[in-house]
């Protein structure tokens, strides 16, 4: 029983100005955050999007990496001058930021000993002490240093290497969730869903967002719970709220 | 002159447990970064995401406020238990927590005295003293609390609100930026790019983004200066640079 309520929370620091210029629009958060609940039980409860400023980067790893029991950090890891994730890092640890022997093999190999310059041995180098993620798509390692895991910032090869996270991370409880798409307004139902919120406030977060579909409005309940059960009876108690409006549900 | 260099900035706080989740995929922060630059001359510097947690809302627009010369917080404005934006600003000021005359009388307006009911009047409530920012697609209003700017949620309400704005805003120098899409490796170009970079380190910002187009690798080099001059002259570099290593570019 015990085990089915672990909490287990992270935090991901978004490392880019191109993310913060709106210039690239930003595919990471939800892709981290899906795949850790789905595999990992492990809940994503902030997000920071920072500048390449190495002050910025050591300040947010000392504070997330405390506040949370994982910090993902995306983007920095590699060669050109604005990559400083690695050394940021190693200050926010007071580690020394050195080759990592086996990650200068594996780029050594895969460059070929006559394209293996500067700015490639650089991705070698990390926080002594860091552990490896590897990566199967352009060889170039992520790294896990304490807490804190480092993947880069192109979501092909993010995604590419996630899995090679699950290794270093604890479980945590699933969290469930349902869904129902209301066609009404959320001031219709707003009363009797904060009580219904209010009555299981301890177990069942519920969620109200409207959205716009088929040329009407409607509103996205969506409950999450690392209970099955609770989340039933909410449903439940939901459905009487609909049917006591004679609301209307979209099929999906 | 000194117009021309003013910098003014902004952090983005996106109050919700759908997009922490990973539920729904953000689309705010790229259009308010774009749109402060290129209306207002104002950088984002920071974008936090936290859940709809009245502690976590109030550290945060205490910190966010304090750092920079704006914060724009989307999400939480709505009328059901979730939306607790504006009680939580309010708190982080030590305001009261009030109707606004005027946001009541444009709700009243818009629902009509028989179906204002208690969820919508909720919408009429903010920290006392606030400045209402006019939402053209569904009435309820955004507000400004100090230097704090609230928008809805909702992509489409947002985008439709944000030119009204404006006139809260002082403005800043517009950065200015350059985009070249080369047919190469960034390890190709690291080393050089990084003396460039140096030398302009004071009025350039450059950023080195690997991408993946026609089946080639390539990179995008971003410049980005509030100086045009001297984004001509990183630009001149970098051109001479690319001619000495013998790299296309694309096109578009």
């Amino acid at each position: 029983m015990k085990k089915k309520n672990k909490k287990v929370n992270a935090a991901i620091l978004i490392i880019g100005n191109e993310i913060l210029s709106g210039r690239t629009q930003d595919r990471n958060i939800a892709f981290i955050s899906n795949w850790l609940n789905s595999n990992c039980g492990i809940s994503v409860n902030e997000v920071r999007i920072i500048p390449d400023v190495e002050k910025k980067i050591i300040e947010s790893v000392k504070v997330l990496s405390k506040k949370f029991n994982y910090v993902f950090t995306t983007g920095g890891i590699g060669p050109t001058h604005d990559d400083i994730t690695a050394q940021s890092i190693s200050k926010a640890f007071r580690l020394k930021y050195d080759y990592h022997k086996e990650a200068y093999k594996i780029l050594e190999n895969y460059y070929g000993q006559n394209k293996f310059n500067d700015g490639r041995k650089k991705m070698a180098k990390m926080p002594v002490g860091s552990k490896l993620i590897y990566n199967p798509s352009s060889a170039a390692p992520g790294f896990i240093t304490k807490n804190v895991l480092s993947l880069p910032g192109v979501p092909s090869i993010l995604n590419s290497m996630i899995d090679n996270c699950k290794k270093y991370l604890i479980k945590g409880s699933k969290v469930h969730s349902k869904t129902l798409n209301l066609f009404t307004v959320e001031s219709n139902i707003s009363k009797k869903l904060g009580i219904i919120q209010n009555k299981y406030k301890k177990s069942v977060d519920i969620g109200s967002y409207p959205f716009f579909r088929l040329g009407k409005i409607g509103v996205s309940l969506v409950s999450r719970s690392t209970s099955k059960a609770k989340l039933k009876e909410v449903n439940k108690e939901i459905f009487k709220l609909i049917r006591s409006k004679n609301i209307k549900l979209l099929k999906v």
